[in-house]
């Protein structure tokens, strides 16, 4: 359910590396130090006590495996590296690890419309093998790329109705962090912002949902992989390679 | 009037248990215990001195009877355990207790609609008894079907016209607290919201009502029971029992 | 002018005879202290320095009894006890006492517009009788005819139009308190919530009207009576006892 | 400009009255000092340095026996006392002061179209006597002529289209205070209210409009006098006497 | 720039020129520190370091050559007394002296029309000359030929469509002081107001148009006498003189 | 990516030019103490750290020489300097340093409709070469134009449909700094100040891309150069060069 590392996830996961390292009384940073870092930021702290029912653990791996499959099938995003379906922190039901091939320092418009796509695939997936009757697990998958679909109208300048200017955000109440998000035009205009933003959902969802039912079998085949094993590696599963990420045969 | 516990709920009916087990000075929590707490969570604490007039009693009656049977009704829906119209707390006049069969992360699109219209199902079971003529006594379950069907369009993109994105909550008042359903949209995409959020509780008004419209002679069997009793449960009154429940013949 | 007690009245109107009963040094709450005391609550400290013009008298008395006289018409309303147009406390200039027959847990669509009708009746006994040219008296009516009129609509879902959902009240200004009754909903909502209100208040009006027109001999009696003894009680009065009340005959 | 005392301002000129007695030593308050505490309130205190042009001062005559007059033609209203073009206080160039006849506790509707209309007089004879092209004078007349009408609509529901029923005032910003007359509602409905509060100061202003014109040849004469005495009392010019206020002839 | 002295720029006025005169050591106030005063006032102190491009010096003797023609041409607006394209103080690059022939209390349509086509008769200037490529240099002008058009509709209820009632102006954010010219009313009427504010300033910039039309062959001459001579007076350039203005000879 | 320095850019680069004198410790102020300063301030610090990947200098390349390539195409813009594509501060990939010829003190329309197009030209030339695939690069340009097109439309009435008046900025909330670009308006008039500001950036797009279209070839070699050198100044490049530059012969 992850699509990238920032800067800042980058140095905050070499932080968690060395306070792995040094948990476990270790001399030096290793490999697992790393790998058990970027699974703690990715998906919190494992949560082993949370059991959830045959339904749910089916429905998590489709949707996962969506995520998964629609990252490995289109060109410029980073390759998938790891899925697991252990339930981990708060909310966290399932994950897909992918690995940042490059510091990026510019986005363009085809990446980012990829982003959305793989952030859609989740309940593409959900509703392509449950006839349409999705879940609320996609909350979070939703908002990024809402995210995402407004930063790319309001501040980037990539919708040709809206046009390439910027809109300043609401002011902010006192105290308040969260509503970045939300901004300021006359109600015309505003309406054409919304309508922008759920075009780019809507081709992201189209996208992810047309990658998927070509790649039918193999959706099937790996879920039923990752429900017997809980966890699956681009390395065990083929379908997870992406031959045409940039550097898709290293690490 | 309650459709399940959340997490938090059953952290606290625990506590609550716990309590009452110290209060009897018992060596440990009873499985009496622990339905005092329910009963206590649920509808507060029982409060003999509150008469309801006949007419109040019958329109209760009848109220939590359309509550109940919807539930019973419906496929993947908690089943019914325990009924009461004598008035608890604050504004209960009645309960219709639920027995969460199991704990839940995920929940569909089609298990929200039924929440929904298990919560109208005391204002259609009023409506089709008393020829119209609704009372106040619903102000919370229109309340909490709201909210949930505000969610539905906002949070969890489960409308078609609204689209698969997310609407930031509005910047909330200082220091006030109970504001997290109004979201930020443009004044047409608000109205498309509410109008999404009209048809939600619309279908599920209309589901209750064609439920009790077929099962009008258990209604009317069930109420007889209830006002004669004052409490029911599954075992008593066999139409709550719900044969399509997950677990029905549990506990 | 008021159309019953709610439970808080009540618990204070005890308090209120208590005190009455100290000040007069009795030994116990007589019936006269219980009386006293409802005239305390309802209509503020008697102010005999306050001198209404005739023309203003008669007004007064013609709003009042219409109050009165709707109220007796209307089935499930409270009986009219006694009524006055002694001006009392902060802008009371009469008033017209109803007996709570018995405490309410739950109102009905009808019974709230009949409230709606029984607060129109003043300003409709005043259209009627001075051909249109209102007063500014009717300030309070309206207030409350519009609080119980977008109650209805907002939180207890009883119009069609506007559906069985709630609406959140708008976030209050820091430390203000009477902001209660602004809700928030997208403009064309708003609009059907503003026109939804109004109708009903319209409707409580007509009903008014007719039973005014119906019984305009009784009200111009009424008046008569009214201005003569500055009091009436429903046994000095006969049109003020309601048939149809629950229970017109008790006390 | 004034157009009567409120019960405050009348508690406040006693208390005038009271200060201009014992500033003078006097034993008792004297009738000199109740009327010296009068023109202080209604117009501050006198201030003799200020020079109107010519020009400024033929203006102000005419404003305010625009006012009178129309006072002196309506039924009900309060009948004038005494006029003057001696500028006083703060921005108040010239006055007319009308004497309460009686404590008023109800006002009806036609009588709060009169006071419109009597506030409207000043610059309905400016745009008489100067072909259209009035001044700034009239901003505290039309300040307070729009209170009067958005209280006539949103308070005591006095507009058919917009209904009887009243309309909260937005919430107050912290420390604010004059904002009371700002309403909420649904812009359609907003825009109802706008139309009926324009309506009604339309038509006070085509009713002192229309005295004025039947009144020409006294307006003249009336300013004639006053521009040569600087004071004019009803005593002194007979047109300012009113047939019709309810004691013309008192006092 | 400017269009006359208020009454607190008069007591400002005079207490600057003694602040001159003390700083001189002078024995009374001289008619030199009288205008030495004005011009700090009107247009801060002088910036002699300050050097603008010779197409920077020309554009301003444009600007402020077509305030004060415009200023001369019209009847009952205060008489130009000097013109300066020295530059001072933060912003201003050059200014124009009106000389309040009279103090006024109030000011009528005419006026306030005549006081924004001078405002507007700068940008006129530089619209005439430069084929349309107009400057920043006339921000100050527009924003006080639009508070004067504002208050114009909303506060002096001069425009027919809008009517003559005020507008409130929007609560102000705590310790935020520039909000005066924003008034509240229904979207429609907002539109109303901004539509008629917008035509206030047109007719003035036409008007102001048509006044430089008509006097080219001044404007370009008394801008060749300003460049030259960095400083003029209606002395030294008979246009700047007004023969229709109240006393033109006077001073 | 800059497009000129402010007055208080000037005092401030001093200021820096100081700075770096004193810290190798020179005795005076060197010309590359005052390179240095331009450089820092306009690009911030440089970070040799930061590794970009081919693709990425080579859209930087494209983007700045854009930028650089219709700053020398239009009439009156001040001259181009030096461009990198060395990554500086935070989020500076390269930056594109103007000559400030002279000190302005006004700006007309057409020198603010080509700043517009020279900040517009580095996403210009990146759709341009990159068949519409634009990156998130340009945020900072599209801020900037955005804010210049606001304040031509709300500050200097620049726009013909909008018309020569001001609009008040929305109050900013308590602490709050960046809203100062947000007016208030009526919603139809906000709408024609949205349509206003997308033309003016529009015009100012399709003005970069027709000079980068005619100007091709010197765009591809120029960024060849820039790629090889990764600094490039108008003495090495000569199309950089400025024929209509106010005075591009000098320094």
């Amino acid at each position: 359910m992850t699509a990238g590392f920032t800067g800042a996830d980058l140095a905050n996961l070499i932080n968690e590396a060395a306070i792995a390292a040094t948990r476990r009384n270790g001399l030096e940073v290793s490999f697992a130090d790393f790998l058990a870092a970027i699974e703690r930021i990715v998906a919190g702290i494992e949560k082993k006590s949370r059991v959830l029912s045959e339904d749910e653990r089916r429905r998590v791996a489709y949707h996962e495996m969506g995520h998964a499959l629609v990252a490995a099938a289109l060109p410029g995003v980073d390759p998938v590296q790891k899925m697991s379906i252990i339930p981990r922190g708060i909310g966290a039901l399932g994950y897909t690890m992918q690995r940042p091939t490059e510091e990026r320092f510019l986005l363009t418009v085809q990446e980012l419309k990829s982003r959305i796509a793989v952030l859609m695939g989740g309940r593409a997936s959900e509703r392509l093998i449950f006839d349409g009757n999705v879940s609320t697990g996609a909350a979070d998958d939703l908002q990024r790329a809402t995210e995402i679909a407004i930063e790319m109208v309001t501040k980037y300048g990539m919708d040709t109705t809206v046009g390439q200017r910027t809109y300043a955000p609401k002011p902010q109440a006192f105290l308040s962090a969260a509503q970045d998000t939300v901004v300021v035009a006359a109600e015309a205009t505003g309406r054409e912002i919304d309508l922008a933003v759920r075009k780019l959902i809507e081709e992201g969802d189209t996208c992810a949902r047309q990658i998927l039912e070509r790649r039918r079998t193999e959706l099937d085949a790996g879920v039923e992989v990752l429900i017997a094993n809980e966890t699956v590696t681009a390395e065990e599963f083929s379908p997870l390679r992406n031959a045409t990420a940039p550097n898709a045969q290293a690490a």
